[in-house]
């Protein structure tokens, strides 16, 4: 049994405390939360303990809210910490999970160099075998690799031009958001596949919520049929090709698909790969893809967490993580 | 003096009239319009006629707003009539334009069979010569045909992959429009420049307003370098690079910097380049590009009259409609 504590409970750390209390190997220790909110109310309904920074027990006390400890106790009781600190937080927190030489994985709003490896399941599973400090990738970085990964081994990815539009502005406008290139996400997507050729992103963002949408361009290694590309991304297993018969284009529809299936949260895990988008000529790949950006990270949570303790291989974690949770089921 | 009626008085249709009534060699004759409100009502307050469908003249007279006469007597009274009427209705009219023997300028929102040439004054002005119906092609694709032509004149376009993030969606979310590939503008853009590589186009829509993004990724048949391109598309005369030292990345600032230089109705006639995002690797080109959806094609309109009226070399047109709209003072 792994003892997980979650560090930070927001639109990650709940998912990943969900996951995490869901594993048959895995118990969840606690969450880490400084606010008294409706949030942590909620997780006091679920039954998770939940450990405060230090100096924020008043707050607490003041609206009557239980609290199990310090966050430096959750730390200490726990075999692994995952952080889902708001970005940059994670780094400030990584001495003291030295401190206790307690191993932690963060999240994708650190820099690389919080950890000692990026991580995404189907990708790299085995670089975070037995390392201390794993950073899970972005979610769009994840979505990227989930689909790098097969046409790389399959085909090698020569080349890639790939449209990020993110889904969240502040005013009703669309922005370049880095103007700069590179976005974040190519360099990322690197430092777990090492070996692709260029890989550029172009990062925008739009007011809109929950689903990130991929203008996708990959130049392969080889030529092969958009059916045989689609068959082979729906063989993964965190790729859901959207049937092109089912009248889904939008966030919108995602939401409802969802919704529909009784998803919790409206989380969908996958990415969604519009089937009828995927497009061949020659070498070129073209398609559409959206991730749900609350929730796609967290199975490479669970998984980098078997990694990172030695608990099991990339086939044994990814099957189960999947098993548990769903993921495949639509 | 050519006169000039301009059928259809919204968004495009209004820009269009400006141009024209500010243009020292044509005369607007005035405009067909079918509803009688706020619109029509600014369009007699800027002293032009307007002239309404039939069977609509009493919706008119019952407001009390006056009216010249009916469509059939615009287009009769034209030497040339620029269509704007609602997408689809272009292919309608053509058969009145015939009836009266009034050559007719029609927008993107046709299909190419309206008309026997699609036109972007910087691509194909010649291809109008003459011709009784062209078609300018959408604003999204005009912006890509100005930035094509010099960079295939220059280098050769050998392959495009191109995600348009378009403003007008209807719920506030990310839609795939359409989800199949490609959209619309590749096969518009080739034909008006047909002797291009293949061009991907990938059209999505979000809820904003105004301001077309464009993550454009361009494989030319050299390798120069960004400074090079750069200098290229800054001489061209309908693009504005856009100065990284200014602070804009966003459809919120352009709309900002439109407002401050005091161009009418926020106009931005110029593709919107935005300079830091220019890139290259190899022979591989990545930018930003912003399109005004509401202006860009306002002079491609001018000059395909002058051209079908065979008045003006593309310089001369392109020279003047520049000039007398301000175009390149920013």
């Amino acid at each position: 049994m792994i003892r997980v504590g979650v560090n930070g409970y927001g639109t990650i750390g709940k998912r990943v405390a969900d996951a995490v209390d869901s594993m048959p190997d895995m118990e969840l220790v606690g969450i880490g939360k400084a606010s008294p909110n409706h949030t942590a109310d909620a997780a006091a309904d679920r039954g998770y303990d939940i450990y405060v920074p230090e100096g924020r027990h008043d707050r607490w006390a003041e609206v009557g809210m239980d609290v199990a400890g310090d966050v430096h106790d959750l730390i200490e009781a726990s075999d692994i910490v995952a952080d889902a600190t708001p970005a940059g937080m994670g780094a400030e927190y990584r001495p003291i999970y030295e401190e206790y030489d307690t191993p932690a994985l963060f999240q994708g709003g650190e820099g690389a160099d919080v950890a000692e490896a990026s991580f995404t399941a189907r990708a790299n599973y085995s670089e975070a075998t037995d390392k201390d400090y794993v950073r899970i990738v972005s979610c769009n970085t994840t979505g990227l690799n989930r689909m790098f990964a097969p046409l790389h081994e399959e085909y090698g990815v020569e080349r890639a031009s790939i449209t990020l539009v993110r889904c969240r502005g502040e005013h009703a406008v669309i922005s370049a958001d880095p103007v700069t290139m590179p976005s974040h996400h190519g360099p990322d997507a690197l430092e777990v596949i090492p070996d692709m050729g260029p890989i550029t992103t172009m990062g925008m963002k739009v007011p809109t919520v929950r689903h990130h949408f991929h203008g996708v361009n990959v130049e392969l290694g080889g030529e092969p049929s958009a059916a045989e590309v689609r068959d082979l991304l729906a063989s993964q297993s965190r790729i859901h090709v959207v049937d092109g018969d089912l009248g889904i284009d939008s966030g919108w529809e995602l939401q409802e698909f969802a919704l529909d299936r009784g998803r919790d949260r409206m989380n969908l895990y996958e990415n969604q790969i519009f089937e009828d988008s995927i497009t061949m000529e020659g070498p070129q790949l073209h398609l559409f893809q959206s991730i749900h950006r609350e929730s796609d990270v967290v199975p490479e949570n669970v998984d980098a967490i078997r990694a990172m303790m030695g608990e099991a291989d990339a086939a044994e974690s990814i099957e189960l993580t999947n098993d548990v949770m769903g993921i495949g089921d639509i």
